[in-house]
């Protein structure tokens, strides 16, 4: 075992001999680049090396470059050959892979800033003082006044029946230095873990995940640091029960064990993400030691294996609001057993804990002047927030602009179309591709600019209806239908015809309009008009770059100054992730769950209009959406 | 099914029809006599049918008889046959088996006068209101707040994974009414469990148990009105790896998995306990829903299968002191799985739960003057209470009241000799037996009347030396040693010849001096003299019916005012017994192990001294003893 030193952070990690240097950095929460993928040919991932040995990746010693000031290695080529000291150049520093597709401003801060602040688990190494004539005081509370010694701020503590079993030994094993895993409960502290100090000399990780009924995505967080060192995304594999909550439900409620079924499925997908945040930075399952979980109502209650159905019926009741901490072993997650598990808060059957993780993330609690956070999901929910007041409603916006339910649909994974630009003038399509790859389908912010797109350049008209008398070789017919080829095959890379049909668009303006006519609906009944918006916050897994201006102009948002909207991505994994590194948002996010109010839109009387209206692009009412409707071309 | 309502007690229990009334009436925890165990003889179980139907036990109709105001029939003869009022006669009613063997005052009164208060767990029967439109809040908290509008001594609820997945199914099949049982927490109350209404409308027991190194003690409580409705015991199956706690730790230290054997071999005698406790009053294991649990350190780890060997070692440092709740499925108790189970607090290695279940149940916390509290059990502990002052010390008696390592050795059992009188001028030998039936063997009453009845009618000398010059049949030489035959085969009806050896007699003798020798030496530390003790609770599971003369007599005692003295029984049975059923006791407790000062007896200077003069009969200084030392008789 080589004791490793990184600088500037100064992490020590312990590492085998033989281990990829760059593995080795990962693990500690300090990625590197790597543009060339670990072929030693774009040297971003040099490090410098202070002090020590290291070898070379198929034996031998390590090529060295000489520098200014030192000597320079790949960490990519570069293995471990006994301790070392490796001092990190920021340049060559990987990006922390934030969950926020753009980064939000005082979430970041609060990340990457003031780092981590009682994290919802923690190792830490003590000393204990043995016992002596005359000093007879039980094992467990030496441990706890060695660990009040070492944090004051530590609440009551207690031990469970693994850790009261293994402590006697363990204490005299490893001759009083040990290193301990504390949970940070509640209302009160727990002692989970008791290993010799040398067991456990290497960073701990905790995994932030948003369970989201089309996709499941999470981030994996170094505890130490609160770097963010991977993140993930996976479709959710309920999706083969249904597109959305209410069919899942349906589906539980028609199949033997159906719930069973549906918690066995999602837990199948987590453990693949997990797997694969796991086998990014080279971590074993007992390196991730808690787990932070946001989701709507249903996902979340399926992750529990508890029913549903309630949820799809008037009132939409959820079964619970809050949840206790569960522990990893409990929920059949593979990571360490007995990893606690928190699940954050929901306020009702529609408004679960993403949008709680939403509000936290978002600052909106806090907000003095009209803030509204809209997240477009699988459903559409919106939460407006002023001077303390937080009022939140949910519309069924549906999950096409998740890509489901569109021929062409595709989540934001590598390959995705998440930009295009129709030129009505050369009937050339431009496409942004994410990860630079042939295309393979649209992502959300794809979708956006598509309807955009079309509508400017006249192909669909303002009832979102292509016009058959626009002249291009794209809109054709199919099977009775009218579509629009983004891509013929072979074109961009395409490996076949990639197009949007007249269904898909149709699809898409009932998902905008859901949204468009909630926001609308919300503010009329807390009489409130749409310029008072200082700032609205789009949050979704729409795609890496959403354009609000697109947004604005299909009419999925009311029409605000362009610097009042900011994307902020994915809200429900940022706040899951907060409360993984720090109590005080633990305990704001379930302050944030007791004081929202529901207002249920489906029995507000001016809702439905409002969708109708809302059915068009960008509305009926055009004088709504100055910035965006000209004299018609025609 | 019927409903039996028992007066004057006003029960209401759920029968199924054919079930015998004498099982239906011991379910609601009220037991009534049965001097010829059922068989219809003695009339002692004759109850009052005031309305409805009874039926016979072969079928047709119940045999009645007319008495004054009404019909009689006999609770062992009668069945169910439809809904029911009895009225159960005082005079027929079992006395409650309370665990103390004379009954201690204001243990007794807890128990029996202030009833239940917030029970350990509990069950109670709700009607929820159901959600309507513009009230959709979440199952869970519309039964917290029917819980709190019913309660509101409830603390902060919660409640666990099984009950989140239940009850949205359970609320709705049940129609919103529903049975909740409770758990009383420390800092918060859980619930554990939900039902429909109709399922539990039956009464619920709790079982207090104390973990004695030689004997398991156990009291079934009924949780609704706090009587005790059976008490069982069992010889601790861990015997077989040795008679005393140290020679059990080195076991586990010599045999793989010894710990876990150990902890097997505990929860083996305990589920026989429950066993026969169920069986005794015909309960299902679920109708269990609560245990609490006492015992010296050692047996309360080797329970929950924790390594004790830093017990036996300097300085004899306990993993715990205190303990969180566990359920009972996590320990492998037969009862209902998600029981919690309540293990007492814990001073030092050598002071146990077993004792501050005894304070606890003593009261000592309390005393203004000077108590002390002494319980023999294989090992001896005294507490010493005065103006909240709490110091305790242990010694190593031996399990030899406990009728272990002796011979003719037996628990209080029926059969065990628990009185003996020998009278010098007819050579004879008053026997009495637990149960009136053949003597098997003796317990610890028993002894301690051979002792004090053999030193004064000098067969043995002040130095616990048979006289050899003593003429009599009975004192013989078997194997090289002397003995003395309180029984011949036949006498008595004994199987066999019942004798008491030399060694025996010496094995009793350490027991009492290091009893005597550390009640000594603890005063003396504090600077105490015995003639200020205003009370002193003797413990232990000596037998039924202790003479406390005789306990002085031998010099178990200090020479107190027999009136100062009193007999107490199981105070650790008792004082797990009180926290089954009262929070405060719960709570006082824990106090009450917080509050008291440890003094190790070993490593005081005049211990040993004073053991070497208490090997005497009464002791070496007999001035200490002016009630029992006459002149000699030689």
């Amino acid at each position: 075992m080589a004791s490793i030193t990184f600088r500037p952070d100064n992490l020590t990690v312990t590492a085998n001999d033989g281990e990829l240097l760059a593995v080795v950095a990962a693990r500690a929460g300090l990625a590197l680049r790597s543009d060339c993928g670990g072929q030693g040919a774009c040297r971003k991932c040099a490090v410098r090396l202070a002090s020590g040995e290291l070898g070379g990746k198929e034996g031998g010693a390590a090529e060295t470059r000489a520098v200014e000031g030192g000597v320079e290695v790949l960490a990519c080529q570069t293995t471990i050959a006994g301790d070392a000291v490796i001092t990190i150049p920021e340049a060559n520093r990987a990006a922390d892979l934030t969950p926020l597709a753009k980064t939000l401003g005082h979430v970041a801060e609060t990340l990457a800033g003031q780092g981590v602040r009682e994290p919802l688990a923690a190792r830490r190494c003590l000393a204990i003082k043995p016992p002596a004539k005359g000093d007879s005081i039980a094992d467990v509370d030496r441990i706890f006044d060695a660990l009040r010694a070492a944090d004051p701020r530590l609440r009551q503590l207690s031990a469970d029946l693994p850790t009261l079993r293994a402590l006697p030994t363990v204490l005299r094993q490893s001759d009083w230095s040990i290193c301990t895993t504390i949970v940070d409960g509640l209302s009160a502290s727990q002692l989970a873990n008791v290993a010799s100090a040398c067991d456990i000399d290497r960073p701990v990780f905790g995994l932030a995940i948003d369970v989201g009924t089309s996709t499941i995505a999470a981030s994996l967080v170094n505890l130490g640091t609160g770097r963010t060192v991977a993140t993930g995304g996976k479709r959710n594999g309920q999706i083969r029960y249904g597109d959305d909550v209410i069919s899942r439900i349906i589906w539980t409620e028609e199949h033997e064990n159906g719930v069973e079924t549906m918690r066995r499925t999602v837990v199948e997908t987590l453990n693949e993400v997990i797997e694969e945040a796991r086998r990014a930075v080279s971590l074993a399952p007992d390196d991730i030691i808690a787990l932070t979980v946001a989701g709507n109502s249903t996902m979340m209650n399926f992750l529990l294996g508890i029913p549903s159905g309630p949820i799809r019926r008037d009132p939409h009741t959820p079964p619970a609001s809050w949840l206790p901490l569960f522990t990893a072993g409990e929920l059949g997650l593979n990571v360490w057993s007995r990893a606690p598990v928190m699940c954050l808060p929901t306020v009702s059957g529609f408004v679960g804990a993403d949008i709680t993780a939403g509000v936290l993330a978002t600052g909106l609690a806090e907000a003095r002047e009209l803030v509204v956070l809209v997240d477009v999901g699988t459903n559409g929910e919106i939460v407006v927030g002023m001077d303390g007041m937080l009022v939140c409603a949910s519309c069924s916006a549906g999950p096409a602009f998740e890509g489901v339910g569109i021929e062409c649909g595709m989540h934001g994974a590598p390959g995705a179309i998440e930009g295009v630009a129709y030129d009505p003038a050369t009937d050339e399509v431009t496409l942004e591709v994410i990860g630079h790859q042939r295309p393979q389908g649209v992502c959300g912010t794809g979708f956006i600019d598509i309807l955009a797109s079309l509508f400017e350049a006249g192909v669909v008209d303002r009832g979102a209806r292509f016009s058959e008398d626009f002249e291009t070789e794209r809109l054709r017919l199919r099977e009775h239908e009218l579509e629009f080829v983004l891509a013929f095959a072979g074109e961009h890379g395409a490996a076949r015809d990639l197009a949007i049909s007249q269904s898909d668009i149709e699809n898409l303006i009932r998902s905008k309009a859901a949204v468009h006519a909630g926001i609308s609906t919300l503010l009329c009944k807390l009489h409130l008009e749409p310029e008072m918006i200082r700032r609205l916050y789009l949050a979704g897994a729409f795609g890496s770059h959403l354009d609000v201006r697109k947004a604005v102009q299909i009419g999925m948002l009311p029409d605000l100054p362009v610097e009042r909207v900011e994307y902020v991505g994915n809200t429900s994994l940022a706040g899951a992730q907060l409360c993984l590194v720090s109590r005080e948002a633990r305990e704001k996010v379930r302050a944030i769950a007791a004081a929202m109010t529901y207002i249920e839109l489906s029995v507000e009387p001016g809702f439905m209009e409002e969708y109708v209206g809302s059915m068009f692009l960008p509305h009926t009412q055009t004088e709504r959406f100055p910035s965006v409707v000209r004299t018609p071309t025609v």
